[in-house]
């Protein structure tokens, strides 16, 4: 089954190029994406709370305008597999996700989203045979609204200079940046 | 000046078609990642840690294969305009970040990264055209070491379907899905 105006094969080349490899999770959420996309059709300015951060997140990103750089597109990653798309300003929308019921029907599929065998068990040729025949039909949909916390967008305010590391950051967070408060993420070596 | 292989009208391009408009923080974004390239171009396996939610993670998913659904690249946001990048073994690399007494060369440029101005009065032309010929003189760049938080990657363990929802969920969170344990970004309504 095509991916949106993308034969599968078309999209396995733009996820490897994009993700690094054609991960099965990046293939099943392009036909999470696109059936999100045909159930608001009128809905211009849409934006997406991802449920997991594996694979889910770049078929957003190769297949709508909603990025992490963008804000459009949020992760909260509860481990599901499971997006949520709805217009920006009533939050209204729809939530497509995997029933498993209905991937039952595909074994070796199956296998692999309950992570039943390792890796090297699995059989790629058959899990990506079955991705594709299988296409949206093992996906469900629901209305939902999303919650308030992920409506609209926070604005930054004033930016100065950090007293200590002279770079500019947002005074709302006090009056010395966040990590020479002791939150930077790294260390500076010894060249 | 050209990002990395492209041209900067080429990049100009690229943002616009994966962000929805060529935003200037993207396009600085871009030299901000090829310096860091280059300043470790015998590590092929590296990842990235981004200070900031705005604009620069869309640079680093153009223009590495680092990307939000690959967890290569991870977003911490403390507002600050700067990525590290480093080798995904040692932790070892480099942090770039934008140098303000650098930028002040640039007045519609500085203007514009110090939010002096509402984006209405800001002369976009001229600070398209200093932001192409500042280039990548504007950035510092140091040796880091990356926080033992950011290196590796948590796998999620076995998953299980949920009692409740009837959806695949990673175990190790407890006997029901998080969503069913009051965690859910969105609530059911009618069609």
């Amino acid at each position: 089954m095509d991916i949106g105006k993308y034969t599968f094969e078309e999209f396995r080349h733009m996820a490897a190029k994009f993700h690094g490899y054609p991960a099965p999770g990046l293939l099943l959420g392009g036909y999470m994406v696109e059936m999100a996309k045909r159930a608001m059709p009128e809905v211009r300015f849409f934006e997406v709370v991802v449920e997991t951060g594996k694979c889910l997140p770049d078929a957003v990103q190769l297949l709508t305008l909603c990025s992490a750089g963008n804000n459009r597109m949020k992760v909260v990653d509860l481990g599901k597999y499971a997006l949520n798309m709805f217009d920006k300003f009533t939050g209204e929308g729809v939530r497509v996700f995997v029933d498993p019921q209905k991937l039952k029907a595909w074994p070796e599929y199956y296998g692999w989203f309950m992570k039943e065998k390792t890796k090297e068990r699995q059989d790629q040729a058959r899990l990506l045979r079955e991705l594709e025949e299988a296409g949206d039909t093992v996906l469900a949909m629901r209305p939902i609204r999303i919650a308030p916390a992920y409506l609209g967008h926070v604005h930054q305010g004033p930016v100065a200079l950090c007293p200590e590391c002279g770079e500019a950051y947002p005074t709302a967070g006090g009056p010395r940046c966040r990590s020479c408060a002791g939150e930077a993420p790294y260390s500076v070596i010894s060249p």
